[in-house]
């Protein structure tokens, strides 16, 4: 589409010095009343123009009758009045030199025929005024240089490395959300809306020259331009690795998809063969392009396939290795030195293999020692370590129901062996105090021999605080420069999950969650090594 | 097996009047204070004796010697001391009547062939005297029934009514966990452990029988009898719904199944087929295992596989579109009438078809028309309804956020403003107050003719709370006997969430497990209605 290849001012679009809102109210809900609050409340410096021949002020601000009356020059302008009046808009717009637009207007080709035409005329006019048109009927945009949050729905992002561009607003706007609970930064958010003249491309390639972008996130309907996504995307993904959530995959999803955003979604084994020679990874499900943008986010790039994994358990072991199967992953063969090291360490009863089961051994600084031999170990890509890193807030959180409940129980029902009950407890917990931190499963505590069942040491608990954990896996990751992921299953398993995303460790909520991730982080690991 | 084919005492299992604790200790931490204090904890009410030679009491309770010394009848012992010594307790337990013993104690079978020689004397013994072994080497039990809890973990199951049986104890009780946290009751729950003597498909059978247990939960790494599994299996899933996970399905995840349980995991295609023919549901994950535990716990049986979707925006709908491609769903054609009804209740430009989009519609009172019209249709045999339902809860919870973060930045700023800006949010709220409850979208509320962008009725919103909408959602469910299931993607989008379980709709965290569970509810529908 040549008609749309004029020379863009992207710079002007993600750092405005002033933004001019055609169409701004002051009544709750209303679009015009959202974007201005959204962009004051995400705390944008610039200077701000209301528009609204109606009232005399909106939000406080003065307002104009039209953009013609602003007198500052506009950088970027939202516009939120019905869409017959917005070509109108586009001409003023033109007329005191704004070269962006933000038309969060619907009732554009959306709706059939009729808004067709009117959003064909609206493009071709902004192409000859070259102005970007983001939309029509977008949900908005973020960006972080600017602390610019122009959005539909009160979400404020966290600034980070992420570029994400969505075909859907709504969709878009949950992602990124639900991407800011996980911990997940980002530098940009393009809604495209019906991307009258500004394709999701247009955003790709000024994402993959963005200093501030280092992972591109994007969910996909359709494409106009596929040869030149593929382009775009192959010089890309190799240093900064592209994302993607495909919408229309399969008959009636592609139907749905038509309805929606009016855009073919085409053949899906040709999307499939695109992202494959471009290096872009597919997310098969919404969760899992959460998952892998987050993985992608916090941890370095992977050196091959094969995976080691630390577990607490024979079967979320047999499960994660299930998952290997179907991830293409290799479990790393262990060599005898490793093995010989880890006999040091764990239960006698070990494994003796990957996965390592560490047979519900709770020393942490062992567990920490097991997984540094892993990390450290040149045979393994990627480490995996499910269920091991409970901090002491784990503990301390669990403790209470674990304490009181027996103690009411035994008003409840043994209430005359209640005084005998207390003194033997408190005694026993002044002996599991009394111990020295060591290996567990050493049978020097008492009559069980059991694995793991010598007790739990809550000397050597209470060590391990959150921020010590932290400091170790980031510790762990600077060293060995390798892709760590941990599993969480519980929020209270990992209360600084949030905060290991930004040490540079992915956390993922399943085993076989972490075991896709990984899978994709070595395929894509596998890619950007060969073409570099 | 024939060896194992006695008279099992499974109601003395679950329910015994009296348990010994056979390696009861005071020390924090070691499996001989865990499982007594969880079962206390648990508030079990009948008679408890601890064994232990070398102390006076544990917990309160006076101590024997032996299970010998103990006068009173035992109908179940806990036994945790070392294996070697385990032999000798069954001899005794034999020797007072005990008929069930749960067996902690591990360094059997999964530690080589010298524990292997021991479990099978110890198995040939039990099977003798009609004693059933849970173990050895288990994480323990539950029974809703006697409120049992002897569980190796700080988790304290919901009555309920699933079913559940696990081949892997870690695995098993972070399920529990897990499905406690999503609203899942519990009716019982067997670590296999070891299964020296009593397999998987004799606690099947109990609970094909049991009047307590309405949904059936496996985790399943090998099966000793497999005809009697399947035919066991088919006999009972019509009724009740088995859901199973399978670990040990491809090369790696079998070697991992070998060294944990044991147990060869067998060919995954043998598996299932027998799946497909005993009716048996199979999940792909823990977390698709854990979302198909709840939905069949909650809802009605399906029909047919013919869904109809709501959804706020048109992105959503093309991603559940999708699965719906994926899992064998068929989107229902909508008749005229309904259509024509939704005409009169939707904004003027929505999909006009299946998946209906709302476009973006916040009228409360009109969504819930929606999916009662939707609900009500015969040609709608299950209905899934995507982040429409938002209780009042939702917006208060989000409001001090909305409102605080733009009133801070205008004071950092746009000081001068501030006044103007309070006085216009004032008139604002309180025109949007004096609006009626009426149709969203329909342009009567000022300038901008947007789809859903006609502003917010606080009143209408207030209207919705929790409990209006739990109650609402609930009266659809008793009249239609449809599988309703939500989506709530953040925990803030529906704080009732885990009541809705408890009323019969299952509550999914992304629109694509909505779809995956409605796929697997529908496949288990047309099976049950088939063979009955």
């Amino acid at each position: 589409m040549d008609k749309n290849d004029f020379q863009r001012d992207f710079d002007r679009l993600f750092d405005p010095r002033s933004i001019a809102f055609v169409g701004a109210s002051n009544l709750p809900g209303k679009w015009g009343y959202v974007m201005p609050l959204s962009v004051i409340g995400g705390g944008y410096t610039g200077k701000l123009a209301m528009i609204n021949p109606r009232e005399s002020s909106v939000m406080g601000f003065p307002t104009y009758r039209s953009l013609l009356d602003v007198k500052h020059p506009v950088d970027l302008i939202v516009v939120t009045i019905p869409a017959s009046g917005v070509l109108g808009v586009m001409r003023d717009a033109a007329a005191i030199g704004a070269r962006n637009a933000v038309v969060v207007s619907s009732d554009f080709s959306e709706v059939g025929e009729e808004g067709a035409a009117l959003e064909r005329e609206l493009a071709a006019f902004a192409n000859e005024a070259s102005i970007t048109i983001m939309g029509p009927n977008t949900m908005g945009m973020y960006s972080s240089s600017s602390s610019l949050t122009a959005l539909g729905a009160p979400v404020t992002p966290t600034p980070g490395q992420v570029g994400f561009v969505s075909q859907s607003g709504n969709l878009g706007v949950q992602l990124l959300a639900w991407g800011k609970r996980r911990g997940i930064g980002f530098s940009r958010f393009v809604g495209c809306g019906n991307a009258a003249n500004t394709d999701i491309t247009d955003y790709l390639e000024y994402l993959g020259k963005d200093p501030l972008t280092g992972v591109i996130a994007l969910y996909l309907e359709g494409l106009k331009e596929g040869r030149r996504f593929l382009e775009t995307a192959r010089g890309i993904s190799r240093n900064k690795p592209i994302v993607v959530l495909k919408g229309g995959r399969g008959a009636q999803g592609s139907k749905a998809a038509q309805s929606h955003s009016g855009a073919m979604a085409g053949e899906l084994k040709l999307f499939e063969g695109m992202f494959e020679q471009a290096g872009v990874v597919e997310a098969e499900s919404s969760e899992e392009f959460i998952d892998l943008v987050a993985a992608f986010d916090a941890v370095p790039r992977a050196r091959g396939k094969r995976i080691a994994i630390m577990t607490m358990g024979g079967g979320w072991g047999v499960v994660a290795a299930d998952s290997c199967d179907r991830e293409g992953l290799e479990l790393a063969e262990l060599p005898a030195t490793v093995i010989e090291e880890l006999d040091g360490l764990l239960p006698r009863f070990w494994s003796r293999g990957n996965p390592v089961d560490l047979v519900g051994n709770l020393n942490r600084s062992n567990l920490f020692r097991t997984a540094e031999v892993l990390a450290a170990c040149d045979e393994v890509d990627i480490l995996v370590v499910m269920g091991a890193l409970l901090s002491r807030q784990f503990f301390l959180k669990s403790l209470p129901l674990s304490v009181l409940r027996p103690f009411y129980n035994m008003i409840r029902y043994n209430i005359g062996k209640l005084p005998m009950y207390l003194i033997t407890q408190y005694k026993g917990l002044g002996k599991a105090f009394m111990k020295t931190p060591g290996r567990s499963g050493s049978g020097s505590t008492g009559a069980s021999g059991s694995s793991g069942s010598s007790g739990i040491n809550p000397r050597e608990v209470l060590k391990w605080t959150d921020a010590a954990l932290i400091s170790r896996m980031a510790a762990m990751v600077r060293e060995y420069s390798k892709p760590i992921i941990t599993v969480a299953m519980d929020q209270k398993e990992m209360s600084g999950a949030a905060k290991l995303q930004e040490h540079g460790i992915f956390v993922a909520h399943t085993p076989e969650r972490a075991i896709k991730a990984a899978g994709k982080l070595a395929r894509h690991g596998i890619f950007a090594n060969r073409s570099t």
